[in-house]
């Protein structure tokens, strides 16, 4: 496929300088639409050859561009911190909010191509690989990201050409590294692995646009054109406002499933503990889970625990059980609301993305991100194609937790709709407690519906082998607090007596 | 000292249980009082002997308010991540924004501490530790940040009774680590050590309060009852719009240098490079830059680049022809504009502090942390006492990068009010380079000459040994590439050539 970047196209010095000026004051004057539309982000992958002007280009676009609303990011070895976590957060890190530029020069393409051309991990690793890429990149594109794909290429022979040049001269040696001519022995062997990457992860949505580098005239003057074309189409349809993912809405709308079952119709609130068994069992069972995440094992790993429940069902009560049993050094609890401006100028999982717990540490989500298909789905803070497509997209995201050793441990706390009634009653009459009534708290409650139908959805395509839900009879807060430091402790037990996945 | 708290006072269970309810509905109203100002955020420091209730009283505190808007922080041995940046780092991170209250458990004063009692590190490095901790609170409480400082104490018989208690019942023994028992030998000495610490930063601003931890009943009615008092008499303060800095105000006032030497005019604005010279010293600085990151003995460093200048002044033509030396994996430029709402709810500094580079890396400034002494100052944008108060800010703020081992250099470049105006015009007549030229730039042009006492100052009252100032006369934008360049490299060389300080 890279023939087609082998034309050997060359632009004369006298074209490049009509043409230059022009193509520079588009490139800023849609730098600028995007950045006072601030509708959406846009990130561009600078990939491709050594030596085929891949550092040039992100100099000349930030030289091109105003370069205080473009950020670079270059991707070496991972540092300590990011070995923590699960590969795709750096990436996370550094997306660009809304109407900004981020240029990423080395992706999440280098090390499956990498690791690949080394011959490291399997064929089917690699696969694995490029299809976890592909739903990431859908991802991207879904939540409104342009992302813009660049490969830069030189055929072996302008390469080798291009490596003796900048040797030759004194003053550019120091731009030749060892690594550089390392890697040219492997030149066969990246070409043919680059392009079935590259075949494999042109999708409609996000395109590889191939670009001969080698010569620099040719190579910026369309660099340059393929980001302003890019960003001019995107930007007509915003402001033109159709709504460019009406496509993706038809296609979900048909794959809704029929009926979840009915997994809180189904649970026993009448599960009672008399106090003598509950002070015995939550000494035991803090107790038990107190050492688990003292295990040196636990260092290994790290724990998410989410916990979802109707309002009043003693989410409160039970964060408040799990810490007494942990040490403060060990855990955060975090309390989830409304986004900040940060937060919103971002992918919605961002948020979530940004405080995930270290190795051997826990995170305490009180709500989380199944916000998406619980609240923002009953009160259409989101389209329905936005939250259905969140399923997926939290299936993706759990999935990266536990194979990066995270044990993601889930409960709903359920109660009926007469415990409910009772205990908004007696938040009413404690003064203490009235905080935790809000007009919200009996909005939410009209909505009991609704939001059942939300829990049952939730539950029966988000509970994964790695991450299932455990659905806790609330009606007795004792019982609850039980039931949720046992399945704790039992997953944690089970988790650490396997070596951590990856 | 701990004589005080050694009253063994004691409340019966009858009295905790009628005086509970009313100090929890209290507390809680005035949680919501501070959510609703929004207007400072509450750090709790929760300090003392082990056994004495420090974590019962984070719950407690959790339990009796409402804990969405409360966040517990335990610190442990820093992590690898932690150990790349200043110690004080960690803290920053996780301060509370306005209206939030922040429990920390463990803080500033564990290490010198910890390392006092155990006898590693000078007493001359104590008491620099000390010192360093009274500049951080002030500079937190003049921010607004009401800080709670409290230090639950045990006599040295009742603490071995409680460790005992515990140990005693199979329930609870996992409780007591072997941890709490090495410590308690040393009881005697962490008492000497801790009765000095907390008479010297006992501050009429941030002062210790001292809680007899023996009896649980009367610990935690006079840790809510601090509490209370606290957060009632800042709100009440801030409702009043009384202006709770008018004596710092009065204080600073009379610190007011005379006045600063006039280092802009002292510039030799003819200084000129002429273009052969340029980019023959531009590619032997360039590879010489790129050969020091590259040094392993700059992997134990990190190196801060800050660009300040006036409008047109050629910034970031200069950034580019760094950047244009470094490996995109290497560095980052940080563009610094107006703070997101995030920052804003924090004390200034604490958006810089999010953006050090690790070890190893480089992080380009273009404007920074001078704000706050230029724009904010000339603009009113602050009150007086507010920059007055940022030079010493600043300096402790540097002292501490350089302490890490960073190296920190910065540019000012200046140039000419008649070269600006020339530029100016040449912007408006290029298309592609109008975006650089805003109604700001005209009505800052205006206010040259506050402009120019302000750097005048800035210069004079920031240039310290670790982190002085370069003045570069950039009339002519080849000169001033290449003083950025060399001025780079010579201080980067000299700093790699010693070992980093700690």
């Amino acid at each position: 496929m890279f023939e087609v970047a082998e034309t050997g196209h060359r632009v004369s010095a006298e074209e490049y300088a009509a043409r230059e000026p022009r193509l520079r004051e588009n490139l800023l004057a849609a730098q600028y639409r995007l950045l006072n539309h601030a509708g959406f982000p846009v990130v561009i992958l600078v990939a491709g050859v050594d030596g085929a002007g891949k550092g040039e280009t992100v100099n000349l676009f930030n030289e091109w561009m105003d370069p205080r609303h473009i950020s670079t990011h270059g991707f070496g070895a991972p540092t300590q911190d990011e070995r923590q976590h699960p590969p795709m957060r750096r990436f996370w890190s550094v997306l660009p909010p809304r109407g900004r530029i981020g240029m990423l020069f080395g992706s999440w393409y280098t090390a499956p191509i990498v690791e690949r051309v080394q011959g490291l991990g399997s064929v089917a690793a690699f696969r694995q690989q490029i299809e976890d890429i592909r739903r990431f990149e859908h991802m991207l594109a879904t939540e409104g990201v342009l992302l813009l794909k660049l490969w830069f290429h030189l055929s072996k022979r302008d390469q080798r050409r291009r490596l003796n040049d900048l040797e030759r001269d004194p003053m550019t040696r120091w731009r030749v590294s060892e690594n550089d001519w390392t890697n040219f022995q492997s030149y066969d062997r990246f070409r043919r692995v680059s392009a079935a990457t590259l075949e494999a992860t042109s999708t409609p949505q996000a395109p590889w646009h191939l670009i001969d580098g080698s010569d620099p005239h040719h190579r910026s003057l369309t660099a340059g054109q393929l980001l302003l074309d890019a960003l001019g189409q995107r930007l007509d349809e915003a402001t033109r406002k159709r709504p460019a993912r009406a496509g993706a809405k038809a296609a979900v709308a048909q794959a809704l499933p029929v009926a979840s079952p009915d997994v809180l119709g189904a649970l026993d609130y009448s599960a009672r503990l008399d106090r003598a068994t509950y002070e015995e069992q939550l000494e035991l069972w803090q107790g038990r889970l107190n050492r688990l995440v003292r295990d040196p094992r636990f260092g290994e790993r790290a724990l998410v625990v989410v916990f979802e429940g109707q309002d009043a069902a003693g989410k409160g009560g039970v964060v408040r059980r799990l810490t007494g049993a942990l040490d403060a050094r060990q855990y955060e609890v975090i309390p989830v609301a409304a986004p900040s401006d940060e937060e919103r100028a971002q992918p919605w999982l961002w948020r979530f993305w940004r405080k995930l717990p270290h190795k051997g540490h826990v995170a305490i989500f009180d709500r989380s991100w199944y916000g998406r298909v619980l609240v923002e789905r009953v009160e259409k803070f989101c389209a329905p194609a936005d939250w259905e497509r969140a399923y997926g997209e939290i299936n993706d995201f759990e999935e990266q937790l536990a194979a990066n050793g995270t044990v993601v441990v889930k409960f709903f706390l359920a109660i009926t709709k007469a415990e409910q009634l009772k205990r908004f009653r007696e938040r009413e009459s404690v003064s203490f407690q009235n905080f935790k009534l809000t007009p919200d708290d009996w909005r939410n409650r009209r909505q009991w519906r609704a939001y059942e139908s939300a829990i049952n959805d939730m539950v029966a395509r988000t509970s994964s082998a790695e991450a299932p839900w455990t659905l806790v009879s609330a009606n007795d807060v004792e019982h609850a607090r039980i039931v949720v430091l046992r399945t704790l402790c039992e997953r944690l037990q089970a988790a650490i007596r396997r070596p951590p996945r990856r």
